[in-house]
């Protein structure tokens, strides 16, 4: 047999080793003095001090099928930042600061510049919250995934002391529901959106008059983070959902104690444009649109009717949605 | 158009539930009194208490294309076992102690029975070393990952209190290298076994006599985890390297102070037949099979002489198989 080799099989150890030095500078950008960096090379190191009852607060996610939007288009530099804005938006809705995040990305075919890019959006917001970006693991699996394509996880932990956890645990009917804006369909509903446009150049390079730019750029909008935000006012607010797959039907009850609902206003905020447009083009049941997208709402807050009034003007793309009630038999109603 | 929904574009929110539903007391049953359940729904919260400089170590991996072998003989209950021991081992590393664990599985179509399967894996693998399973994401990508093709990353979280790191720095000529032999492939090497092989279920059904099983039985057997027979010996250990992608000759000098090389004897162990069985096959050079195979040492300590003859006689299938030397041009040498 001809003399076989890990490189023949489709396995290039010398890009990888390339990958790794690209990839070394915009992680480095990210690091904090906790992190030890020259050790542990099998591991990140972390050294957790100054906190009197620390509660590590971690979380795991993908980035859904945008994946093949951002293929489509070629633009790797910003899935990294859906995928770092998800993690640090759903360990922030138990109070939790970002200390430090790793990543994963398995592709066909490794190619270095293509992980750098990747790389780069998620130092950078990395850097916008000060999570330091620890470590990481590229994989190459030929035969696995598709030359061009490539899946993507990133694993945060972060950290809240134990008398700041928020868990909604004191909500009560006649709280307040704050609904904070979107920045499209951050990273739920791709699967759909594929169904219905497909993903050729010449439909996502297509320009809508009321989107103000091509599908594609819409599509492409990076997941918006809220933790700069809300950092400051994480001692106002009571419950915080996560308007992730399942809508807002699904994942406010997440935070609500059992025996209360959420009535929600749906005159309230606007519906973005590209929901509708989504909507009228699939023909969409209003139903399945609220439990596919958020709908214009990335995030919502649960306080009390005093401070509420604060909370919505000091927030951009803020504003009261609803409230909650002693519970019927749903938990979400939108009227 | 016909009226869309999310489950017609291939994405069964139902399917998802019921997976849910499975694995749930596989994960429950790894639950630590640390972990607080019931609170963070959009994350996993875990009370760190008791430590007095708590370092947190981390590490994020897959299993590279062992799936490939996974899914062809539709075997799903060991491959999170896998996950769970590669990512126990690639901490242990650094002397820490697995604390908890988050999975990520992708597929095209989600099978909740399969779910279930590989989870139950690494469940059982969790238990073992105490560790808590206390997150994951299933994701479910039509068009993404072929019928029956799954991709599977871990997460893990331990800790080791500042002093007890363990980082190699100590290490000096003169000291000695103890193999741990490994339980067969681990997770490394498969891209090219499968390219000699193939995945056919008769080429995997075959039985080797040298192997004593098929190959099949052979290419799946778990990752051995080193974490509780290493435990009470950490003190004793000046450096640890983990055997994974790149072999003895690209893991050893990880743990490696500059200027020192290790120099390993490659009679002090018996290489199993699987490695020469592979070797045939493919007429691969000797130098390309110990950089992509474990060859037989799954992990590798380095201690003082002193304390190499207790660390060997306690340790099952442990071996002195080289020494540190001042170093030359080549920081591994195999003779």
């Amino acid at each position: 047999m001809k003399r076989q080799t890990y490189a023949a099989a489709g396995v290039d150890l010398d890009a990888a080793r390339r990958a790794k030095e690209l990839i070394k500078r915009h992680a480095h950008a990210t690091l904090r003095p906790e992190v030890m960096s020259g050790v542990g090379p099998f591991a990140g190191l972390y050294q957790l001090k100054g906190y009197r009852e620390p509660i590590l607060v971690s979380s795991v996610d993908g980035v859904g099928t945008k994946l093949k939007i951002a293929a489509a288009l070629g633009r790797h530099d910003t899935i990294g930042i859906d995928l770092v804005n998800h993690c640090v938006n759903d360990i922030l809705t138990s109070g939790a600061e970002p200390l430090f995040f790793l990543d994963y990305i398995a592709m066909g075919k490794l190619v270095p510049q293509q992980v750098e890019a990747i790389v780069k959006g998620m130092a950078e917001a990395c850097r916008a919250v000060s999570c330091a970006l620890i470590g990481g693991e590229t994989a190459e699996m030929p035969g696995f995934y598709p030359q061009g394509d490539y899946d993507l996880v990133g694993f945060i932990i972060g950290v809240v002391e134990k008398g700041n956890i928020i868990d909604g645990r004191s909500i009560k009917a006649g709280d307040v529901i704050i609904g904070l804006a979107s920045s499209g369909l951050h990273t739920n509903g791709y699967s759909l959106v594929r169904k219905l446009f497909g993903t050729e150049p010449s439909v996502l390079g297509q320009l809508y008059p009321e989107l103000g730019r091509t599908l594609g750029q819409e599509l492409l909008e990076p997941h918006r983070c809220y933790y700069q935000m809300l950092k400051p006012l994480l001692p106002k607010i009571k419950g915080m959902a996560h308007i992730t797959g399942g809508g807002l039907v699904d994942n406010l009850p997440r935070t609500l104690p059992p025996g209360l609902t959420a009535k929600l206003d749906r005159g309230s905020w606007k519906i973005p444009p590209i929901f509708t447009l989504i909507q009228k083009r699939g023909n969409i049941d209003e139903k399945e649109m609220y439990r596919v997208f958020n709908m214009g709402i990335g995030m919502a807050l649960i306080s009390s009717p005093d401070d509420a009034g604060h909370l919505s003007a000091s927030l951009a793309g803020a504003r009261v949605i609803g409230a909650v009630e002693r519970g019927g038999t749903e938990r979400v109603v939108i009227t």
